[in-house]
């Protein structure tokens, strides 16, 4: 299969979810060559994004590949009036594939339009942030050897989360059984649910309050991190941050009755949810799921850059 | 030849332009080598360019070296009190050569003084960027096989433009034609003329306005960007931003008459002077013009850092 | 012998360090093999040190090695709440080897408990800066051939100094004898003069209004930079920055009755303490010290990478 860019997983068949998360199996592990000798890699982040950034560049450097770095407010600052259009077009001049993050849905899809190297996006707003996506479902693959029918429960902020939401969207090609389990009135968005319903997706929803009957059901709790910064004031006395911060805690008793085969998945980083001491659990998977990001970057960039010539 | 600094296009001969020009012709593929494997570039930006920047660093990463980057306000604060000499004394110790941007002139200068190493200006202030203007010269080379006796005009703000004054003073080492078509008041001063009657360049002086009757003589149009930033306010009713905004724009109508080998060149970035509708034409060759920055980059890398060995 | 982090020079046994100088004296020379192809260093800086950073980095990738490089604001902002030891399970999921530097005590110890992959510390506050401790013991050991016995004159502020306080500790193991002169009110602390104490130590305290008479006897003159933004404000007439910079200034006079062999070293950078005719003399011997840094560092990311594989 032949890929140019990576925008959104909507552009993604199953199919080709599938032959990702097969190809990536061969760059898990310690084999660290130089396939990638001499591409340059351009990672343009309008927006901040310490771990994603870290992902790539580790991932471009182990194969071998070089990155040209730029970073707010640099970047923005620096071009001088220009549109992205024309910065895209300047960039594609001195590298092999761009990595961009914006905070404008559809800068990615612009960016791809504009270049004739391969765009990836690494994030646009609320929208699309597919890497994430793809690196869930092979952390889910690895761990289980298939997707297909699992009971999947996605816990916390599923209002303003777009992980959760992408993911959903992906878990439901494989016939997963999904579990909304919300904070607050943080509840999963009318235009998701949508999209699952197109799929025929099943669902259930639930409130963080009741996660102790619903976790003995689950082969993943996939938690999320509640953002301060997009939490609204609340004069009106409905949920508010510091009162979520007491309530939505993952307590290690909440665990006594889970399959031993639970995996506990987050994309990082934390803040409160998860207490240290689940850590050494045989149950915790989100360290291993962020070593899985560098992992699946080295294979779309290798089927972006290598495969393609 | 031999070089170690390249800190003004007036302290090199119009046999080493010839040279360097030639030279960088093998690096005009995509054969990216190893040639730089070890070295390592020190990359000082006091004032910032992305694109310079980024053309350097996509230049010596493509040869196998590795990069050192300190940009603003990092650099400054951090040398905590200590002069330039003693920074670059310092930096010396680290790198094999220094690319620096600093925005008053003579400071690539005295960094050369001070330096064991080669130091190369990446532009001081709106004095010398002289690899802007090799650029410049192999772009025209490449596109016409010779530089010597076109017709060339320089247009928009060549009052405070930095690009065409140093290209101006080499284009008449070629005996060229040269047009100067300001934009509102923004002619050229008096010290660039001084030094093209010596070199007893042709020049004719002319005005935006006039530009229809103009185009159809010139091999090359070189457009420039006016700088919003550096125009004054103009109350007494003279030309202003506002002003030249509505008419310093190069409308698709004007190239009706234009030589059908016409090359239209742009140091970008562009702001509204170039209608995107010139992209997809043949004249459009500023793109070109941005990938020629990292292949003549690329033979000066090598040149003071290889050839001198 | 195996490393696995370099947190504190009190870590390291005087057979450790001598083992140590020994090993680093194969990188001193201009071979810039690639013996850490593939490896990936990640250098976070919460605080910033233009030179120490610039150091490891050109170790680093002068050996083969990659750099992902993050320093402040940027890591603090996005790590978004999250705790320097979540930050590190992070940062050891994307690298082989984390060089830090923060300004607080301990943190470099704490990062090495969070993460399986070695760890350097980089300056931990007023603390601990080992590496820069051996890079100073190699300086002497190349200049003299042996550090035991020699007469070590510690210069300027010894009151807030990390360098001297962690110098001064390791060449007590060597039974130099120190000459410490202060410079105002800038006093070696009591902790200090405990430890050396345990350690039989000897040392002779000085007013750097004395030097005349002491230098004479030393074969090393350290000198240190006095920090004007560590400076109190005095306004009971006591020294103060500016009577300080009037006074403590190494005039080539005060060399005149110095031993030939003499060194004159100072961690850099300097402020007025060192005026630039020293540089040409024969005891300047501080930018080959800053040399010696990459020199030591190489050293340590081989030792901690490599050899312990």
């Amino acid at each position: 299969m032949r890929f140019k860019d990576i925008i959104s997983i909507n552009d993604i068949t199953k199919e080709e979810i599938d032959f990702i998360l097969d190809y990536s199996e061969q760059f898990d592990n310690s084999n660290r060559n130089e396939i990638l000798n001499g591409k340059v890699m351009a990672s343009i982040f309008f927006e901040p994004s310490t771990r994603t950034r870290f992902s790539f560049d580790s991932a471009m450097k182990q194969l071998g590949g070089k990155v040209l770095s730029f970073s707010e407010p640099d970047f923005t600052s620096l071009t001088k009036g220009e549109t992205l259009w024309d910065s895209i077009k300047m960039v594609e001049r001195y590298a092999d594939v761009i990595i961009i993050r914006h905070k404008l849905e559809g800068a990615a899809r612009l960016a791809s339009e504009a270049a004739n190297i391969p765009v990836i996006n690494a994030g646009d707003g609320t929208n699309q942030h597919p890497t994430q996506t793809l690196l869930d479902l092979y952390t889910i693959k690895k761990s289980f050897g298939k997707i297909d029918g699992l009971n999947i429960g996605l816990v916390g902020d599923l209002k303003l989360g777009r992980t959760v939401h992408s993911l959903a969207s992906a878990l439901a090609l494989y016939g997963c059984n999904l579990f909304f389990i919300k904070v607050g009135n943080l509840e999963m968005p009318r235009y998701v649910l949508e999209i699952l319903d197109e799929r025929n997706a099943k669902y259930e929803k639930h409130d963080f309050l009741d996660i102790k009957e619903i976790i003995p059901k689950l082969d993943v709790l996939y938690m999320t991190r509640v953002q301060r910064e997009r939490f609204p004031d609340t004069p009106d006395g409905s949920y508010d941050y510091e009162k979520i911060k007491s309530i939505y805690v993952l307590n290690k008793s909440l665990l006594n009755n889970a399959k031993d085969s639970l995996k506990i998945m987050h994309p990082l980083p934390r803040v409160f949810e998860i207490p240290k001491e689940i850590d050494n659990t045989k149950y915790a998977l989100y360290f291993d799921q962020a070593s899985n990001g560098v992992v699946v970057r080295k294979a779309l960039l290798d089927l972006v850059l290598r495969k393609n010539e």
